[in-house]
């Protein structure tokens, strides 16, 4: 999306994908990659950039991709502005060495309509897809910016909280056998299993690279004799190919399936969430936890962005900020759990028995399932932005790398922490007593 | 497969599937059932049936399928014989107001073909497959006998115990991400996440159907009061559920879907295993667990067939088979562990780091999740036998309903022991001293 050019990524944040030796390219015989000259001619007849009003000549056209997978595009006419985004068959960075299928697009536009559907305006409105030139047209989203740059910035935003966990809960639920009909969630699992190239960076980047000295990770220096000590840690090696197993072999709900900070774009009341060409079915936990990650470094990160002043109450805001998530997400499932109408836990085994509080322990069950893989996801997520390709500019902004260590240290004895322990972690209060004790105790 | 018309069934057996408002009819337009009469000049041209010799016209063919739900052709000619199976676009034991996909053929074809390669020698061969006519052509087995048939004669067999472990071993580990390449699984999950239809039925008939007084259901009437208890026991309610997520959300691997001792056909010596057309990928626990709860029935089941002699002998047997399969499985799971190259739990973490104890962690907490999911999954199977549609030979042939309730009357309280406590039981020795205990107790 467009607001990638806003931020100031490391190597990773946009350089995540990476070839596995298959040749990934497809319909690139007909695909043919826009350009801002070329742009105005062939989208000009479009409905949907007519909209924007004026003469396609006399649009204003930005590419505003800046290095990432895509290109991105912001046409602005006289009534208002679109985005086009657009996939290459390679990854735009490193170039036609590097393929990556466009179908990538496919699955974007598929997952938007879906999250559109669950959760009502928390995604950016469609208006054309071109599946053949991997191409779609979107709502510009403005004054929006990238959340992990509000929060670099220090701003705190008082609808993001509730607006992300309903939209966790809403398609976590709304996508999985809990709602949908066998038929219709088995297709759609089918459908997304094709996302496969995109799933395997995911599968690799998050869940093993981190933890062996895979060709490119990198870390801050600083920290070689911490990562020297995780990557022999059994317990927790252990634990992430766990989560990974999870993570491939769990087809519970649709998932965002890259679910960060750097997905959501905010103003002071609007929450929007983009960029799920990620999309797979996996387990509800991954999308939670991805969540919960990218709050808990940008709390981590806070001491590092202190050149204008403490940041104690964005610590503190940030900690509210993350169990407000929590919270509303087990409400808003909760909840849906009254309306479930798929193929599990059917009333007639409980409620139309009398029987409440056998429905009621079932979810609970559920529920505590779900805090205890989020925990796991979470701090496998934490790893993965420090060591291993796909850093993120919470951390990769502070610039004193003596300071980003001593932001990054915490994290990772706290995501260690919560990957190795999470069945026996009982609240996300106590989660957080960790994370305060980590802070406290950065420099010894 | 053919010798289903030897086995004794009650209802439920072959009468499994049920329509759930939709028309499954496909291929219907071209698709024209076999007969007896018209075999021979459809079939008598393709080489599959060339191999039996003599001329089409003198070959012997019976019909043996006797109310299943498809048609079964044993073909005899001067040098040998196969079989012809040919689904039905409909249950053809209720007639065509219930509706079944023709699909399921295709299925089958491919699942045998996968099995064949992971356990070479354990499944029919396949001579012909014809998709359109949803008919396979394959090995005659003879003189080979049902597995639960040999088990209610009294039968002990010397190799059954090792060869079923090797298959679901050999089976589960080779068809999952543990040995298989992304792509290849992602792709293949998606082809058999079609069986939609059949994987349908067991959702309904193993998970929900039982726990609640469902129309089709139907017990031994000495069993009311303790059926009502179950159908109470909110524990076990939760836990069916809960299974029941397991199994329609984990994408493990490419389950046999029905492998209980009705899809086993053995001799003294060789054993073969039969009839995969509810194939999906799933819980690799969910075959183990069918497969030793069906042994665990025929255990339950011996009493009520002593009219020639004491089964004292049986019973002991039958344990100790459970026994040898459960550690058959272990052991070649632990075999092949060795040399997995799937996308999961890769060397470089482990064994090239020289951490083997990790290696062994990591296999071990595997085991033990599929051990307590095993326990859950056999639990539900002797429930849904007991009170649900699909009853078994085992207990279906005891003519004399009091014999026959006190025999299923400790099978359900087994069952519902190792569902609701798996999570604490620790061997499977401890597994056999609840099911001796049972069967001491039965009378009080």
């Amino acid at each position: 999306m467009m607001l990638r050019s806003l931020e100031t990524f490391g190597v990773g944040e946009e350089g995540r994908p990476r070839a596995y030796g298959r040749n990934l390219v497809n319909s690139a015989s007909i695909f043919k990659a826009l350009t801002v000259e070329t742009l105005p001619s062939r989208l000009g007849s479009l409905e949907a950039l007519r909209r924007i009003g004026g003469e396609p000549s006399q649009w204003t056209i930005r590419e505003v991709g800046d290095g990432n997978l895509n290109l991105v595009f912001i046409v602005e006419g006289p009534k208002g502005g679109v985005v086009v985004k657009q996939a290459l068959p390679y990854v735009r960075l490193v170039g036609d060495s590097w393929p990556l299928p466009l179908k990538r697009a496919f699955f974007e536009c598929n997952a938007l309509k879906r999250q559109g559907e669950r959760d009502p305006g928390r995604v950016p409105r469609i208006f054309h897809f071109d599946e053949a030139q991997a191409l779609i047209v979107m709502e510009y989203l403005h004054p929006h910016v990238i959340l992990r740059r509000a929060f670099i910035e220090g701003r705190r935003l008082r609808n993001v909280a509730r607006h992300l966990g309903l939209y966790v809960a809403r398609n976590l639920f709304l996508g999985s056998d809990l709602a949908m009909d066998a038929p219709a969630k088995k297709k759609d699992m089918a459908l997304f299993a094709d996302n496969v190239e995109l799933c395997d960076i995911t599968e690799n980047l998050v869940f093993t690279d981190p933890y062996f000295p895979a060709k490119l990770n990198r870390h801050t220096p600083q920290l070689d004799d911490m990562v020297k000590v995780l990557r022999a840690d059994r317990d927790l090696k252990v634990e992430a190919q766990h989560l990974k197993y999870l993570f491939t072999a769990s087809a519970q709900t649709l998932l965002h399936g890259d679910l960060h900070t750097g997905s959501v774009m905010v103003t002071d009341d609007d929450t929007r969430v983009i960029d799920p060409e990620f999309a797979v079915y996996g387990p509800m936990a991954f999308d939670v936890g991805m969540l919960l990650a990218n709050f808990w470094m940008a709390y981590f990160s806070q001491p590092g962005h202190e050149q204008n002043g403490s940041r104690a109450d964005m610590r503190v805001w940030l900690l509210a900020a993350t169990v407000e998530i929590w919270q509303t997400f087990r409400e808003e499932f909760t909840r849906l759990w009254a309306t479930r109408r798929g193929i599990l836990y059917p009333k007639s085994l409980y409620e139309d028995q009398g029987d409440h509080l056998g429905a009621r322990q079932a979810l609970d069950h559920l529920l505590h399932d779900i805090w205890q893989d989020m925990l796991g996801f979470a701090g496998v997520e934490i790893h993965r932005r420090i060591l291993g390709l796909a850093h993120n500019a919470d951390f990769e902004t502070i610039e004193d790398e003596e300071v980003r260590a001593s932001c990054e240290r915490p994290a990772l004895a706290f995501g260690r922490h919560i990957v190795v322990n999470r069945r026996r972690i009982a609240s996300i209060e106590e989660v957080h007593a960790v994370a305060r004790l980590m802070v406290g105790e950065e420099n010894q």
